[in-house]
């Protein structure tokens, strides 16, 4: 549902909490989580733990704080990780894998972020040019589920199988960035558990389709969880009584995976309506899972022209690399979609530019 | 008040939201505070600006993850920093300013975490032995208020005043772990912008004595608040909907600095109590603030004896190299007092030691 | 000329002192030049920095910490800095600069290694996929003189000035590794002031076809080099007596610069040779310095077995990513030439491996 | 001997290579050290590693490096370290320990650079405020043998195991540096081998009173060095035909050693005859090895005003907090000693400052 009269389609961070889940919040039981003592923060470190299908799980306030301390328990300085180059570790994280862990990012070249064993390889060829000590020891393969910059892109199991086992044969451990794991397990019926089976450790979060204002869940061995409990500290990342925020997340398991369903509903009508728009090209014509990458130029508009010129609208998208995203979530109902439609078709009649531009709006 | 039948003197982190305090946060507007555009997180920071005496202000996760950044921003790498021998940010904080800012700390001594000039000036010395490019360039002088582990022990604004003078004339510039500012103004009557006023950064803790559950908030000059909010992205410290939390924040402003008084006034209560106990030490007589530290070793029991026999009674306090360390605070009322003294007046004439050691608790 | 019987074509590193070197060496005047006080250095600092016409020259113990300081001086921890995919600085230092400055380095595509305004400008798209504070900020452009991986291949000064202009008017600093940069001098005819007059940093390294056995000299405006020798400390990189080993680079200045025509001459008959063997092909059919890759596949012989047989006829190639790598130098004459031609043609025509393979030796 | 009529006694890093070990230098066989190829090099390590009964060792261009890689192997990032709070590796290094390693180093109060397991406790205790995860875990210990700023202080064999087994007990490794071990050796007559038993690694250093001009070695197990070989080449510090400099060690190994006894005599000469000058204060009247520290202020002269007028008679000493360091060494003779009091005895009875301060010459 638009919000203050804005339908944002930025991004799904732009989620609110809704009344029941601010209701389950303001109820929670709390603790210190930073002595482990947040009754809210382990029940939902527990029910992470069981829905990953790992031994152990590790409260975050954000889902980039996974990341970072997973690569730190996973590597050593001066070590390489291998990810697709347009990854939002390598992307949208501000270098903070080489800031913290010293290790250099070794990108894999791949369509929408899926890559398979041959891609792999090459770039383990490229680092093996020159072998330790003279360049980095490959340590790490990360995994983004759903691939953000590869347009809420898919990994099947079998292909993370696969991968895994090839990667682990070549001696990595595997990382799964899970920021949009839910929207994967919903738009394929693949249980969470079976998508984390292959790798090492995973994260889901929970500010995203899930709704909830705050909080991220690392999931992995018992010795893995050890080890980034310290880490967590070295980034400051513990914190006091986050069973509030804690309680927003257990919420979010309760009532709002089965709805990201809609979510993808929503985005393959809002990309069948663009396919109908001369002079728009999407860039996959059925979403896989709640994002809508798409081209206007043809439009005779630049990016930002476009986008200004929905703003005056009531709707915000953001651009990436010279495309238009729009992502559906929680608070985007179907009458949005026809909406924002409706907007765009005005706009792409229309000719000229608005007068101002709005402010920038990054989607990350 | 007691909570779950325990009065808790281990920390005052352990404060837990108020009924009122969790509407306010139930009822929060929010928006992406990492695109600053959460209006409670904004608000917030305007409040705690304007209260710091700041040109800006800036929303974090927790108090550690200001003085890292602080410290990044201020420093380049292998730079040297100075801050008292037992300041949080030496003993409390994993190493984590020599992790991310790669900084020599060199300790200050003192008694109780106060020092002046001249113990800035051997400091300074010990690091001259060798001046770059030989040894590090001194940059920063970070100084913490109250003093946590000197026993809540207050910086004087003229103290404060005097020591900034003689350092920025030898060239530092000057930070303050403000994670218990707000019991100092209250005790002292000075407001927060004076004791703010001779410092180039300073943050202050919304989870300790004034109750709310997450939050800390960092001010400086504008230039300085930009800078630290590119660190905060690299710490991966940015958030979503924070906004429920600050709003938290924002109620401990309206509603909990003035009863910080009666936090101190039972401190005070606490150690004239243990004073008449004999076997008891107390290091204050007249606590300043919120903390008694005391030791019972004279009672010829250990520390985790004299700990584990307390817990028996539903009483929790922590240990620090050997004293035991009582913090008052919201949840701690007069009553409570007097029920922790009755029950360490019974620890202290039962001989032999209780059946089951208590769990470890941390007092930081 | 072959060294104890071995003709080593491993790399231009193997290069031994000549007798006049050694000369001069033994009879170098020294002093601490950690305190700025060996003549030897000292007048080898100015000679390189009038060389390459900047204002101050800095002595170090190898290249790669050249690079790793200039990095630290142009970048803050986080940044991003951009150099060719196959750049030495990205395949064969270690991760170094991750580690050591905390960036994230993008990879630039290219041919050869070298690179023009188009393809940085899609490195620089790529990183600007989210700008700072989400994604890093791009500081300093890399470029590598000549590119080791890309088969010796040169830089012309007008496409360094065409990329710099470009890069510059894009807020970047620019970086030379100049590993090889006096073969591109003796190559093109062009001066190492005026490659050097479009970067901001540059060095040059002593101990490959210069023939020292120590040293690398790292050029770039006089406040560049006042941080370069902080930081040369915080690597650990300042000497003592470093005067002996100065004198050879300064003997190398005096008397090896010219004769690496001949490098050049004796690259471009190993090569010519190798096209009118059956089954071999170069990379490049003139090469344009000293370097000549060939891939030996079509022989139906694997590198490996094919640097084998070599080896029996006391041959020494390396192998880079399945190519062979032939590197000429002050101890290769041209009969050297010749009998490596011949030593191949045999190995070509001869059915079967070889017994022992070779010690595994890196062409880095 | 006096070089170029001046008497340096500023440090024992101002030895010049003798007529005799060039000779050795521009003699040595050489190969690629970088690759394990460099026979002189290779001889050292072997040479070293028995000498202090080690299983390997490995070279490096100085002994700040072997610090630094030390404590690599043995830490990780956001570890505490432990070390004599004068030691070099505090003082002189850059804050480089903290750069490279990312660890906190506790100082361990002594009064000169040598403690005992009581000392140790403490700053044990001192980090154990708050234990890990809080506050980080203790991983090493340093020792410095001789002990620079400690006056050139001897660690006793005896003292060395004590502490060591005391330290290994509470989970600590050892690292010494070696810096003036070999004045140590013949100081006491206790062998190498014996004072590098109880410690997990060491290094000795040739640049100082062994006269060589390039070079250090740092010994320990095998798995240990070859961790370091990898961290050497992360540092930079990998070489190429290193045999020229290690040709100097292995002549200081043969030639050198025996007379740094020599040097020691000349020490307490020194002393012995600052102690007959009034107004002059020497801190230890027998020096330990060939350090002597003595305080000139009752002189009526500041530190550099004594300093200046020494420099008017040819004589070099440094200043180490308002005390005078002079550090006798391979070129000084028994004569230079007596040329320098007799200098100091004209300072001493001389009026008034001379008309120029000399530079600042720093020395470490």
């Amino acid at each position: 549902m638009a919000y203050n009269g804005i339908i944002s389609l930025i991004s799904d961070t732009e989620t609110r909490p809704t009344q029941a889940m601010r209701r389950a919040m303001a109820g929670a039981e709390v603790g210190d989580e930073q002595k482990g003592e947040d009754p809210t923060v382990n029940q939902l470190q527990e029910r992470v733990a069981d829905l990953l299908g790992k031994e152990a799980a590790l409260w975050f306030p954000g889902g980039t704080m996974c990341n970072f301390v997973a690569i730190r328990v996973h590597t050593r300085p001066a070590d390489a990780i291998l990810a697709d180059g347009m990854a939002h570790i390598v992307r949208a994280e501000s270098a903070g894998a080489a800031f913290s862990s010293g290790v250099l990012i070794e990108p894999i070249a791949s369509e929408r972020g899926i890559f398979g064993p041959a891609q792999l390889d090459e770039a383990l060829a490229r680092i093996a040019t020159a072998p330790p000590p003279y360049g980095p020891p490959p340590r790490l393969l990360c995994v983004e589920q759903t691939h953000n910059f590869g347009g809420g892109a898919v990994w099947r199991s079998n292909e993370l199988a696969e991968l895994s086992a090839h990667a682990r044969a070549r001696g990595l451990a595997l990382h799964m960035d899970g920021a949009r794991l839910m929207n994967a397990v919903v738009a394929t019926g693949t249980s969470a558990r079976s998508f984390a089976a292959t790798v090492d450790s995973v994260w889901m979060d929970f500010t995203k389709g899930l709704g909830a204002p705050i909080g991220a869940v690392l999931a992995g061995s018992r010795s893995f969880i050890t080890e980034a409990r310290r880490q967590k500290h070295i980034f400051a990342g513990a914190m006091r009584q986050a069973g509030i925020a804690a309680a927003g997340c257990l919420h979010a398991l309760d009532h709002h995976i089965e709805r990201l369903a809609e979510d993808h509903e929503h985005a393959r009508r809002l990309a069948a309506g663009l396919q109908e728009i001369p002079g728009v090209r999407v860039r996959t014509a059925v979403p896989e899972t709640n994002m809508v990458f798409f081209d206007p130029s043809a439009l005779g508009l630049s990016s930002a022209t476009f986008l200004a010129g929905l703003a005056a609208h009531g709707v915000r998208m953001g651009e990436v690399r010279g495309e238009i995203r729009a992502v559906t979530h929680l608070d985007i109902t179907r009458a949005d979609i026809d909406t924002t439609l409706a907007a765009i078709r005005t706009v792409a009649s229309t000719p000229g530019a608005p007068e101002h531009a709005p402010a920038d709006h990054r989607p990350y």
